[in-house]
């Protein structure tokens, strides 16, 4: 068993690194407090006797070496990289508590047939640098390297700068090699597990999102003279698509999301009808089809609202990251690891897009959930009960033993 | 009569400075080009055989001397900055018909017993610096230079350093001083004198406009595992408020107006529901009392629509400017005119601030408007037909006249 108070001062040590006043944390992508964070991970994974490979996007793998060096891994890891109001345990709880499966190792004193990695995916959050697991993304062959490299933040800075910058352009190719198996383990950042009173979320899949820009282009003029009649306003086709959206994941069922992180107006001058609203739109669902018909009837809502309100709509495909079905042994080891340690527990899909669902198109693949404090996430609010990370640290160590072993 | 080609090649040069791509001009206020065009005119003032005087706010007076120079003077006068896409007439007429008129005059050898001045009112368009008609309006003692002097655009830059930086912060202290009265001529930015085919407008005053930031306060959360249920989303709270105001604007009738020129999220993360946005509203009616109702019935709709979506919506005053009555004499002196010289003209309200709302406040003040092409303004294709502008000028010069000799 691992020691859950261990892992929480880890977490907590690793949170006072892009610390908010509001007890969150903001330390987003390839900035210097990403950095920081990734020289501590660096110093503890040495302390515990691992060697450290950096690859070409930035991605961290450390190394416990197993008793037959010829065997592929068994590998673990999630991410760092925070949103700008995020919390301190998205992500880095899956790191960390890859770290305290090798310290537990360590001190039991057990050595495993195939070698163990707990890895540090670069940007997953695409909170900065869009899209999403863009370093787990290249590693796997989803996106090329020399694309990633040229993504932007809001300042205009590349990817490929901030790495280099920060020191963690390494050597290694970024390219998949052969897994004995991946897991990790995260927060839900849903609040499925805590209604429902279950301590482990045994993941049979992630589901499908699609990331858009819907630009509206209309025609600016003035705020007095122009009477209302005859105005191209992209506000008046916004708040009528927003509408429809809303009812489009309504229609959908409890599982359909539609989300709009961020909007911008340009000219954006107070007393101008703008010329142009560029929206981000963010719609998910479980079932590949059900996401299908949702893709398809969007584009049909904007396009019909535009043409009613005289206003021109276009929709840019910003990211598409279709359904997931886990491997069925990596969920048979994770169920089989849940009931020898008798937690209570519950089969269910991801909500949210994780660096697994880039590692299981290469290798055999499989997640563990822990519940959080009112399914808050992406919110400097977000928290966990030390005993259910303790409890998915379990987990995941019986999990990877399982599959290192045999 | 005035000289339509001399204007109109004066117009033509001045957009030379912040010409843009599209034909349009970004000239705005207290930027390099802002003071390239104040250049540009008090060279052709002191061309004029004028005296030039600066304020404290940058405002620039062009005097023309009378026969007695204890009159007070008649000035004239508009704002030479621009919207970020804007066009080649609004303002720039009106400061532009000024120079014409003591050009005229200069031409046939005519004094006036009072003193004419050419005004340029720094920052009107508040496009840069909100609030609008800043310069006039510290001038005419509306606000406090303090308080004008700390406005911020978007980039944090100050009202008071950029004025310093362009070397337009003069000696003179910006206040009110005596004058016989105060003409300004504009286009009408507004499409009812082009479609009743009139020439001329004659102003009887200027709507009322509200201004103001409605900030809708929700709890971020993940785009993907969070239920459409439980959200605070201020988006949700957003698109009903927008529908709903648009319906206020339509159920006060034909001259009522709902605006949003601006809209900002925060954090501002695709797939993070947002914790805040903030929308720039403009509300504006020719009808005072009916301007008031609609400012309550606002703030009704975003506390109703705030609490059924569980957002908080908070509204602050931006900038408040209510209807004005131009003076019966000033207003009789240009329904003269057109008479005089025999223009087609509709007796009609702006429906966009102008430096006169604020000059009314302590001289007797009126208005000229000429049509623009298809009503369009604060927009790149902003136009109009030189034979109006001379037109308007030539009203201008009578008007002025009247006042400077009687
Ligand atoms: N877990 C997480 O925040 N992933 C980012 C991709 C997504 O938006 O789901
Ligand atoms: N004419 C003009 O654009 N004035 C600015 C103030 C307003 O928004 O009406």
């Amino acid at each position: 068993r691992v020691n859950g108070q261990r892992l929480w001062d880890a977490l907590m040590e690793m949170a006072t690194i892009g610390a908010t006043d509001k007890g969150g944390c903001n330390r987003q992508a390839l900035t210097d407090l990403d950095k920081q964070g990734r020289d501590l991970f660096v110093q503890w994974c040495k302390d515990a006797g691992c060697s450290i490979d950096v690859d070409s996007m930035g991605n961290i793998f450390a190394r416990r070496p197993g008793r037959n060096p010829d065997l592929p891994p068994v590998l673990t890891g999630s991410h760092l990289d925070t949103q700008p109001t995020g919390g301190k345990f998205d992500g880095v709880y899956g790191v960390l508590a890859g770290l305290e499966v090798v310290r537990t190792l360590n001190d039991a004193g057990i050595e495993t047939e195939a070698p163990l990695e707990v890895a540090v995916w670069t940007n997953e959050e695409g909170a900065r640098f869009s899209p999403a697991m863009i370093g787990s993304g290249v590693w796997s062959g989803n996106f090329d390297q020399d694309y990633a490299y040229a993504r932007t933040d809001k300042a205009g800075k590349t990817f490929g700068e901030e790495l280099e910058r920060i020191g963690y352009r390494g050597q290694t190719p970024a390219q998949a090699r052969p897994l004995a198996a991946a897991f990790e383990v995260h927060i839900e950042q849903g609040p499925i597990l805590e209604a429902e009173e279950k301590q482990v979320g045994v993941l049979s899949g992630v589901q499908g999102m699609y990331w858009y820009d819907l630009t509206l282009t209309g025609q600016p003029c003035h705020a007095g003279p122009s009477p209302m009649e005859g105005r191209r306003d992209p506000f008046m086709a916004l708040h009528r698509i927003l509408d429809r959206l809303y009812k489009l994941a309504a229609e959908f069922g409890p599982w359909a999301r539609a989300t709009f992180g961020d909007i911008r107006a340009e000219p954006g001058s107070r007393n101008t009808v703008p010329e142009r609203l560029v929206l981000a739109v963010d719609l998910r669902h479980p079932d590949q089809e059900v996401l299908d018909t949702m893709d398809r009837r969007f584009r049909e809502i904007a396009a019909e609202i535009a043409a009613e309100t005289r206003v021109e709509a276009a929709i840019r495909d910003e990211w598409r990251s279709p359904a997931v079905a886990f491997d069925s042994r990596c969920v048979e080891a994770v169920r089989a690891s849940v009931a020898e340690l008798g937690y209570s527990n519950k089969e269910m899909v991801s909500g949210a897009g994780h660096d697994s669902v880039y590692i299981s198109r290469v290798a055999p693949t499989g997640m563990i959930f822990v519940p959080c404090e009112k399914g808050l996430s992406h919110n400097e609010a977000e928290n966990a009960d030390p005993a259910d990370l303790g409890a998915g640290a379990n987990v995941l160590l019986h999990a990877m033993l399982k599959m290192a072993n045999g």
